[in-house]
């Protein structure tokens, strides 16, 4: 069985509900489920969302215990939140970053992402489909290294 | 009737008791008070202050559902915090961003706002009397678009 | 009674002819009407537009001798006009900077404004009220620091 | 049916014999064969390899008359190829870019691509496994696309 | 019958009586009656220099009612003159930028011009034929979209 | 009697149970209990932890009513949180940054403090004992300064 | 009798065919066909395209044998390929650089063409007529040059 | 006989009457005479102040027909008028710049002179005795000159 | 026993003598015999001055054969001396670098040292008691990784 | 019996035909037969000259199953081909980087090596001479290792 | 009487007998003869060369004790030598940093000087004569304000 | 005979006892006797060391008189030494400059050497026979230009 966090950065709350035409309709819960059904029956995948950088470094810090994997995508701390990145560098526990729209399209200071060094890899401009391709990847991984 | 939520980043909460050279005598509460003072009898002042990135996005989540327009000193957060500029492009209300000092002729790194390009219009240099100008601009400007 | 000059920049005499979903329809002898209007009784409004940078200089060393304030829209001047800021410098009347237009969402080497760091404070995004707006907080400037 | 052209850049007919620790063992020849696998048997991959700049130019022009999309891993030119960019930008192919490793926690010249900004999205980190989510991704997006 | 504005800019008066080996010994008189012959018989050029960037933006603005074309040498200009830029994007009458030397091959800060992004078109290099050049390549512009 | 506040920024909770070849073996509550015994009988030590930045202020704040002095490891927020400077810059309370590695030998961007210049002074580099210099450091100057 | 080379760059030769709001709907056949048509009865144009650089290094190498002048619009090779300037600079062919559009409105990276230093001119905005007013400008500087 | 230009810039007409403590309270009047009565008696000054960039200019030009050296304070122009600079390229003119105060001591974008590399030398710092050592190195210069 | 260096850069012999608002009354030799006090019994302080970059060096050389550690202000070296950097790198002695000011306090420039990434520790602010505390932290430096 | 694959980047079979001056009088064909000379008996030389990015590249791919040592001058790939630094990265064959002329004195772009990096040692300023010294050194450092 | 305190940097031994084309035919020795013979009587010059930094801060130091003035000539250490300028800012002697040639018209990176902003004036560009001028500078400087 | 200064600047005296890794096992007296051993009979190599820069510059002059060419490794000064860059230029004797290690594979700041433009060449990355192949460059380069 692969326990997975997926963590949600702030504002991903309002999804389907604000600009529509740049993130879709996809809810969070609609993304939530899929991910749940994307998983296979012996895995759990526990989603949390907050806007509230410190909630979000608590909530990280607890996956030390209990998550074999992290699925997150940090939002607007993508691009400043050096405390967020400690905390993925802190636990021991596999992450990869993802995020609905292509951040290389946007302006030039939002192509960086500071966490991104420290995390497996990275997905980027295919919806709420980055998610389930996060996951996917995600347990690709955890599987591939727990066998060696 | 107009609906105006007044928000007030960190460090405001000790105005009128720290670096009274800079920022003046009056306090937040005399602001406040300025402001409704100043509203018409049939509008509506909401006023809210944090020292926390989080909580002033969750704030800004609520206004979407019952106010007209938002004026906020984002104080410190003007200087890096995408994840409320996010929160304002994301919610559709119209938003005035004011300063109490001239931000304009403090030192280089501290001239730019990530805000403002979201906002209405900018307002900085008067003291107490930036929140004032900017409640009468956001007003006006409110009233003319619903107008047409 | 207050005396205010009232600057305006290059190219802001084709106010209300060119590019009016940027800049509205108001005319500049619109705009000047309005802070005539705005005005108290017993204060003195003089407006004045040049192209030309040297003249707004003059201009502004005439002020010297007889405004209490400056209003000024210093239009493309803004970004690169360091005689116009060292006049505002030199001489000893607080000057108040407006933009028609949200200076801060266009352009990166748009943001920067030269002449700012000598102004008493800076207003932009809400059209011909941008005006209005800096006219108050001038007047309410200068009755403040007049009583001391 | 739907048929896709993966593109690998210059040094990957090298994928498996050099610099494992941080490529790993597949070859160039087994990520095709996964990515065949994985496609449905109504899909058509044709797979194609090059180190030169302009016989990739020529294969994506060609990919516009056959092609429904373009799963492409540039290599090296992912940080200085303006043509291949322009060349993604002329044909309407959507075109989704991977990587094998984690291409953000390299240098900081290698942090930035310059064929992202004309991508559906992008892919890094997963090792060969980036090539099979690009892949999913891709085909996810075109049937989306094409209901439309 | 076309219309066209020629405007050379500061220091061009000199021309054919200073640094020949740079400029070449053509005088603007010369270079405007190769303009006025080179232009078809119904086509009217008028010439202006000026030295004063407010006297050339006075000249563009009266352009604006009368002129179908503006062809501009901006000079010295060209590098910092964004009132001039307002000017040219203010009217909306089609212009080409040219220059006598090729602006590209000197000192790094010259390369850029902050006129070139509110023009047609660009030419650089060719002496006074830039001239000529110019007025051709904006007499076929204006004929071509007229037709439309 | 002299009253002091330590502050411990974001992931230090983490402190000897993560990276211990980079942070070693001490636990924060091992430094804090060193600290009381370093102090002396007479002086009052109260140490807080918080992954929250408006946590971290609202503590800042509160200090300005009893603490004598303030030791702070700003963790992750050194490099950003104008935030947290403004409450140190705000409260008339001497500072002393401390930090358990030698942050001036990591990436570049790790150098700049944004909270120093508000600071008496700055250690770094000597492990838990950082924290043990800087609280000598501090009680020095606060015994010098209230000598004066 | 003057002998031209035309060279076109990467991604020209689905001139008319992509893209057409921004580059129009003329394909490097009629371009090639305008020029021939342009040139006198005595002048021999020969047209070249390919997207590989090092075809058009060979190319031009070639051109150091046979050709009077050389007319090249260098496509995304402008932005970065300092082996055809070098080519460039290395034969002595005068050579004049020719984009169909403004280069100098694009992004800005677009600006900047590392191979105009080592030109005779710059033309760039015109469309198909850019390559008009350069082979113009071109046989002009080679009948002056030859003359003298 | 030599005769010198003498060339004030903008703002300086306010000297001696404005900032003091920085600029002393010599006006131009008495620089003009110091300058007069330091000069030989053979020798011609002739002096000239304006806030207009094309007035200096104009008058740079007329220079060309009578001086035999420019003595200037270019103001504020110094940093931005590459249309000064190249008036003074185009003359044969030998010109020394001149400062009131220390630019070198002030803000970073305040260090650069545009005009300089195109001047015999530079004095700064020396209040109004900056034109008095211009002058004598400006007259020794053309004495040895002359003489080769 | 344990054996320190204990070396005092550039213009560290005006000490006491110089801008005493900025570093304090305390002589050079003062702070020498603070230090000796403060050592144990058994340890070995021997202290050094020079204003000489290689002087310096050939001392840190010497070091290598007798000191168990060095504690160093570089003074102005501490800004761009790769020498003195690659002297410390070179020997195999622990360094502490010490400075008397809070040097993250002054202009941008004087920030970083290129000396402190070969060095321990850093400690800057506290006066003469910088050295004082850098001397404690070196000597449990040694004596910790001693033990081990 | 060592082998070398010595390379040469993209017009440098114009050598010794073109700009003179600057890279001297020997052509490709000496330079060749004087390395073939200065080689050992028992040594092989295979000398390759291209203007394609790609075909380097291929060359250096089939060193790998050959070449002891590969002696290389990138031409202006060395400014930009990250392609050809990956190949070389690529094999483990140990390079060597060589230039006619002291590239370090040309202009700012042309200092940095993107390949230099990934080679054992880099030579530059003595002409066809460059190359010789390269061989040398290249061979002692095969020889050294192979000792080894 | 007047005591100053003459310092040649590194060099400058050499003048007259290097580079003639740059800095004249004037020696070390003759521009010190001059120096003196244009001090006045009672004035005492005493001059001073070397080439070791060290050396120039101990003569620095050195002339707290008996010098009024300070003209310096810091050749290559302009650029780079914070000791020098720590050593002038830590006496209060007036300085004067003088150069033979234009040092703005060289290379981008000498323009700045790290002295020039703790000195009273800085005089460029007139050969030998910059010092000459420079001491009439010191001098009136001195008197003026030793009189206040 | 030919002549020949070898320089060794700072921290060079403790090579084969620091850093083996890196710098290898010669020493410099091993460097010397073998630069001695590959001169000719007829050739005269005098070599020195020096940990100041000052000496180094008086060494460089001292060639002036006797030596034919120089060959330097200028160590950590060849990041910022412009001293050590004007004497090299100032002296007429041709030089070149070598590196025990690749400079270019350093850290970022480390590649650039401001001395190198005013040298014949640069050879770096062979360990104590960089020495070796720079005489030799040197002897050929001297041999070559002596016979013309």
């Amino acid at each position: 069985m692969t326990k997975i966090l997926v963590l949600h950065g702030p504002n991903l709350n309002l999804l389907g509900m604000r600009e529509r035409t740049i993130y879709g309709h996809a809810t969070l819960e609609t993304i939530d489920q899929e991910l749940m059904a994307a998983a296979g029956a012996e895995d759990e995948i526990r989603t949390f969302q907050s806007n509230h950088e410190g909630v979000l470094i608590d909530e990280i810090h607890r996956a030390r215990e209990w998550a074999d994997g992290l699925l997150m995508n940090p939002g607007a701390f993508t691009h400043y939140s050096y405390a967020i990145r400690d905390a993925v560098a802190g636990i021991a526990v596999p992450t990869v970053e993802v995020h609905l729209s292509n951040v290389h399209s946007r302006e030039e200071f939002r192509h960086r992402s500071v966490i991104a060094p420290v995390c497996v890899g990275q997905i980027s401009g295919f919806g709420w489909r980055s998610y389930l391709l996060g996951l996917q990847g995600l347990l690709a991984y955890l599987a591939e290294n727990r066998a060696e």
